[in-house]
């Protein structure tokens, strides 16, 4: 199971409906303004955020972890669209799910997945001959066909309008920890642009395992303690911390652990408590 | 002639106005944010949208090419403000026009011409003095003239209040397809983030000379086939497609045909059919 | 004390409340987004604005910079966050400053000095616990503290209820330029993505000394002239040019000067009269 540390944090329903784009076009092509550009002029007055454009090209993986990290702290009702989609153009279906207190809008290729968690309210696909650009281009459907259901969405069309329900939502299985004698073992979800490396150990469930004592973290054969904050661990020094999204996260002050020790999507690390030999 | 495939793709005029913004700035110095913070100050409510601020410094044909391919997606009315200006300080122009229901304001380089196409409905040099940030500087008239300029649109102001009528609009010229006997000669017009090489070969033009039947593309001595699908050729295979914009596109799967094939702005393309030798 | 170059360009009190965001933490991961979506559960109806994501990780300095440079041209009652935080998690304040007509908030680390200027109107540590997400993470304040801070003040929550006044705001020394007989020292303050390096020359005092007839500018041995536009310089050649914050700028034209003449923040730079030997 997908651990959803998050709560919605949306004191009132906002009055400005909101549209949020991850995706991996960059921002240096226009992709992400036409997307924008259609949304506008099919939902007028809708706010849209990027949470980021910048996904390795087809890293399908890592836009659904910003995904899932990202839409709680948005207004509940907001849509959020994502468009990382190796498969253009091929079968894969392109679907609009209800979960959560959220629109989500994307290929069906799991990028949707760890945002919506199991059980989704409601799923269709996207068929709706209306709600599609004409004609659909071979390679640009973040424009013809998502941005068109996003903004459907934003302007109140019932999901169901969208296209017939869809019982199945392809999903990117969540690695799972391991608990172990005293120690847990996870593994790099992805890295940050200050090569953070977040794990998935979520703090909720090693605590309750491990207590609340001082905990260390180990990549190979590196040890090193968790702490407070960055400041707390010597210059340059490696250091765990539990960050903002509830993991374990594997950092370096005033450096990249990414890059001094060597972290990537899928490297090992385990959490123990910190006497541990 | 420049072909100008796109259909506009509004279906009601919106409530909130828009301006887009396409330069050379980048992100990091916070020009980008400054010619915002006047647009809002001077037309407050207007949605300003980044089509790109990427542009290579001083790139005015790549930057004529992303606003040609992305206006039409947006809002009638939109006002598009382009600026790559090597020429900032200088006697070149800044103008406002009025073409395919959207209104265009930048420096009189070419940079507005693909978009606004040969006959716009009314050009104006801008020459109002209450439209400009006092004093002017010498840097940067995204900040103190084009952005005033375009907020004034956006705020309604009609275009003959910005300056008096300018009849001759500077023009890149736009690259022309040769027809050969069962071949379409044609060059690169730009490259993107994943590596795409757009040529100047246009789907229906293309189509009317050599037909339905199947395609090949051909980059110095590389033959391809022109595919449906990216996932329709073999991985790290390059393939020709016509892409988002209607545009033949030069594509290497899972990779950057740009680097995989030495593709760049004026590179040859030959489009022919299938079985020609 | 520092100059304040800028007049605020606010005609009219705009309708949509506006948040600017500078921060270290760049487009890829999301962070942006987030804040984002904080301020518009709080504050519906807020305009968020990038100024810049971008700065190096930890450069505080460089964020004051553009953040003294920009704010000046966003509508009067602009809310402007600053979250560069080497210090997250640390004993350091969180604050909220009105000062210049515009709000403030910020890590009290000097991130906002430059901006509001020695005699803010009023500042205050944000410690209101309503105003932070629950609970509050060890690594991203920006979210968690700065963004409820930023929307409660967009909202129209008066700056004293944010928390206890505050008498002190860590500044960082803006460096002085110094006045020989016939010439100005002074240093690069920051570079920006063009390679034009911005001093803390000030024009107006400059020609308050030298007078107004021609310039010059000198970097390590190497001597320019003060131009009126980069067209007038010879392809690729050193110019110094007062830029569009009141300051000399060293530029090359068509190049990068921080590159060709191995410029840097703290870089001196000596101006005087053109005819000086």
């Amino acid at each position: 199971m997908i651990h959803q540390p998050f709560r919605l944090h949306s004191p009132y329903n906002g009055t400005m409906q909101v549209v949020t784009l991850t995706t991996d076009f960059g921002l240096r092509d226009g992709y992400a303004g036409v997307m924008k550009g259609v949304i506008m002029s099919r939902a007028p007055g809708t706010a849209v955020v990027d949470l980021t454009h910048d996904i390795s090209p087809g890293d399908v993986r890592t836009a659904a972890f910003v995904l899932m990290s990202s839409f709680p702290y948005f207004p509940s009702g907001t849509v959020h669209m994502a468009v990382v989609d190796p498969g253009v153009g091929s079968s894969r279906a392109a679907v609009a799910i209800k979960a959560r207190g959220h629109y989500f809008v994307g290929p069906d290729n799991g990028v949707l997945s760890w945002a919506v968690g199991e059980r989704p309210d409601a799923a269709v696909e996207i068929r709706n001959p209306a709600l599609r650009l004409s004609p659909v281009s071979r390679t640009f459907h973040g424009r013809d066909i998502f941005a068109p259901a996003a903004a459907a969405l934003a302007a109140g069309m019932p999901l169901n309008r969208l296209g017939p329900r869809r019982k199945e939502i392809k999903a990117i299985p969540f690695p799972k920890v391991k608990w172990g004698r005293g120690e847990t073992r996870g593994e790099v979800l992805a890295t940050d642009r200050f090569g953070n490396a977040v794990t998935n150990i979520f703090e909720r469930g090693a605590r309750a395992r491990l207590g609340t004592r001082r905990l260390a973290a180990r990549v190979g054969d590196r040890r090193m303690p968790v702490l407070e904050a960055y400041s707390s661990a010597r210059p340059r020094s490696p250091l765990g911390i539990f960050g903002s999204s509830g993991f374990l996260e594997i950092s370096v002050r005033d450096a990249s652990a990414a890059e001094e020790l060597g972290l990537a999507p899928g490297s090992r690390v385990i959490l123990s408590g910190k006497g541990r030999p």
